[in-house]
C-alpha cells in the first residue's frame, strides 16, 4: 500500500499550483475574542469547484502518464469529487467518466455535466455504484481516482496545509474535518512536517464518528447509518488515510449538530463569507470546548462552500 | 458647499489604510461567462464592520483636530454607517453619540452599542432623529458626521475605487449601487481621475429611484415612499453627492427586485460570500441588460454584507 510523504505534497504542489487556486488565509476578530485565541481560516471554499477537492483531484488526473491519461479518469461520487475530477480532467482534455446514483439532486447532475464530464446513472446503492464503475472502467480502461483513499489525491489535499503553512508562520494547533481522511491525511502528512511540535486535531459530527471510534480504538469501523447536516462528512475512512491519521495525527473530537449549525452562522455573519456544514465542524468543536485552543494560534482548513442555499439550516 | 476631489481622496487613503482593510478583488469564471465579460468584485462585504462606509467614517474621524476629536462625534442612523462611526471613534478613542430611532431592529441596537457607542434612542421619525441629534450636540460638542453629504466622508468612500483601479488596472466600466451617494460620489472622483475613458455608472432599485429621476432630470428629487430590498439604498441623494454625480456619472439606471434577488444569489452561489442585497444593484443591472458589458473589463463595487440571515429572500 503506497501512503505518500511530505515529499510527494511537494511535487503535488508544483501541479495543483499551476491550476488551482492559491487561497485566501481570513481571521475575524469577533471570533477570535469570542473564542480567545488567533483563529486562521484557509479558505477551500473559494478553491475552484468550491472545495479543497479540487487539489486532489488535479494532482490525480496531472500525474498520469499521456497513455493512461488518454483513457481518462473514473469515480463514482455525487459530490464535490465528481465536480473536481471534472474540471481537472476537461483542463488536461481528457474524459471523466462519473458514475452517479440516478436519485442524485438535479443541481449536482447539473454541475458535474456542466464541467464536460460523461455521466453514468445507477440504482442509488453502494453495490451498483461500483459495478458500475468497474463496467465503465472495463469498456473504458479509464484508470480510477478514488474520492480519498488514493496516493495522489492525499498528496494534493496536503497542499492546503503547507500554503497555510508558507502564508501564517508557525501554529500551535492545525485542525481539518474529517470524513474519509483525504483532507486531514494530507494535513497532517504537511502540517507534522514543516511544524513537528504542531497539534493536529481533527473534528467529526457525533452522527458520523467512525472516525472518532476508529482513531481511539486504533481499530478500523465503518460508518453505520450516518446522518449528520455535514453531508461532505458522511463516508468511512479510506485505509491509507486511516494508516497516516493513526500516525500523525494527535486527537479527533466529536461535536453536536446544534454547535456545527451555530459555527457556521458564526462564520457566514462575522466573516461573510459561505461554508457549507462541513467546514464549520472544527470551530464548533473549538466553541463546545473540546479543544483548547485559549491563548493559541490555530489554522483551520475551510472545506468547502456548496450547499442548497434554498435549504439553510437557519 | 466644500467639494472634495482626487487630492482628498488621496489625503483620506493615508489614513484609511492604515485602519481599514485593504479588501480583496474577486471574480468568477462562471459569472464572466454567463455575463460575457470580465467582472471585478471590490468586496467591502469583507471591510471592517461588513461595509465600505468603515472608510469615509476612519476618514471623518481621524481627520478632525484634536480639540474637535475631544468632543466627540455623532450621528443619526441605525445602518452600517452607525457602527462604522462607532468603531473609528473607538480606534481614535473617543466618543460616538449615535441617535436611533427606538423601533430599531434589536440586533443594530447591538451590533452599534458593541462598537462602544453612546446610543440615544428618539422617536422612529426624521424630525425626531433630527431635534434629537441636534439636542445631542448642543449638550456635548460633538462634530456631526452626516452619512453621506459630508465632504470626509465622500473623500473616504473613494478610496475603495482608488485600490480597485491600483489593484487590477485599467477598467471599461466602473459600477457602484446609489443611495445617499457617498459611495458613488466617491467613486466617480477616483476613477475619472485615473482612468479618464472609464464610464461610471450607478444602479439603481426601481422601488427607490430618486437617483435616477434626479440624474437624468439634472434636478434634485426626494426619494418617497421608497420599498426595496436593498436596504441600504433607500435614503435621499445628498447635495454635495448630486453635484458631483451630476459632473462626473455616466448614466444611472434602474433593476427590478427580482433581478437583485437573482443576482445576490448569484454572488452567493459562484462566490461563496456573503453580500447584502444593495451590492447586488449592479449585477442586477448587468443581468437585466441595462448595461452594456459585452467584452467589456468591469468594476463593481460591493458595498457590504449586513444582513439578517434569518429573512433570506430564497
Amino acid at each position: 500500500m503506497d501512503i505518500p510523504n511530505y515529499i510527494n505534497v511537494e511535487q503535488a504542489h508544483k501541479i495543483v499550483q499551476k491550476y488551482a487556486h492559491r487561497t485566501p488565509v481570513m481571521s475575524s476578530a469577533g471570533i477570535n475574542k469570542i473564542v480567545g485565541a488567533e483563529l486562521y481560516f484557509k479558505c477551500e471554499n473559494l478553491q475552484k469547484v468550491g472545495a479543497f477537492k479540487f487539489r486532489g483531484a488535479c494532482n490525480a488526473v496531472f500525474s498520469l502518464s499521456e497513455e493512461e491519461a488518454q483513457k481518462g479518469v473514473a469515480t463514482h461520487s455525487s459530490g464535490n469529487h465528481a465536480a473536481a475530477l471534472a474540471l481537472a480532467a476537461r483542463m488536461r482534455g481528457i474524459d471523466a467518466h462519473i458514475v452517479m446514483p440516478e436519485n442524485s439532486p438535479e443541481i449536482k447532475k447539473k454541475a458535474v455535466a456542466g464541467y464536460g464530464a460523461k455521466i453514468t446513472f445507477c440504482k442509488p446503492t453502494l453495490q451498483a455504484r461500483e459495478s458500475t464503475l468497474a463496467k465503465v472502467i472495463e469498456e473504458t480502461g479509464a484508470t480510477e481516482i478514488h474520492p480519498y483513499n488514493n496516493f495522489y489525491i492525499i498528496a494534493g489535499q496536503g497542499t492546503a496545509a503547507k500554503e497555510l503553512i508558507e502564508d501564517k508562520g508557525k501554529f500551535d494547533i492545525i485542525m481539518a474535518p474529517v470524513g474519509g481522511g483525504g483532507l486531514l491525511s494530507g494535513t497532517a502528512i504537511s502540517s507534522k512536517q514543516l511544524l513537528p511540535a504542531c497539534k493536529v486535531i481533527a473534528a467529526e459530527p457525533a452522527g458520523a464518528d467512525d472516525a472518532y471510534r476508529s482513531f481511539h480504538s486504533k481499530k478500523w469501523v465503518p460508518s453505520e447509518n450516518p446522518k449528520t447536516i455535514a453531508d461532505g462528512l458522511l463516508t468511512s475512512l479510506g485505509e491509507r488515510n486511516f494508516k497516516i491519521i493513526l500516525d500523525k495525527v494527535d486527537d479527533i473530537v466529536c461535536v453536536s449538530e446544534e454547535s456545527i449549525v451555530e459555527a457556521m452562522r458564526m462564520i457566514w455573519e462575522r466573516m461573510k463569507i459561505i461554508i457549507e456544514p462541513s467546514s464549520a465542524v472544527p470551530l464548533a468543536a473549538i466553541l463546545e470546548k473540546k479543544v483548547d485552543v485559549q491563548g493559541k494560534k490555530v489554522g483551520i482548513i475551510l472545506s468547502g462552500g456548496n450547499l442548497d442555499l434554498g435549504k439553510l439550516p437557519f
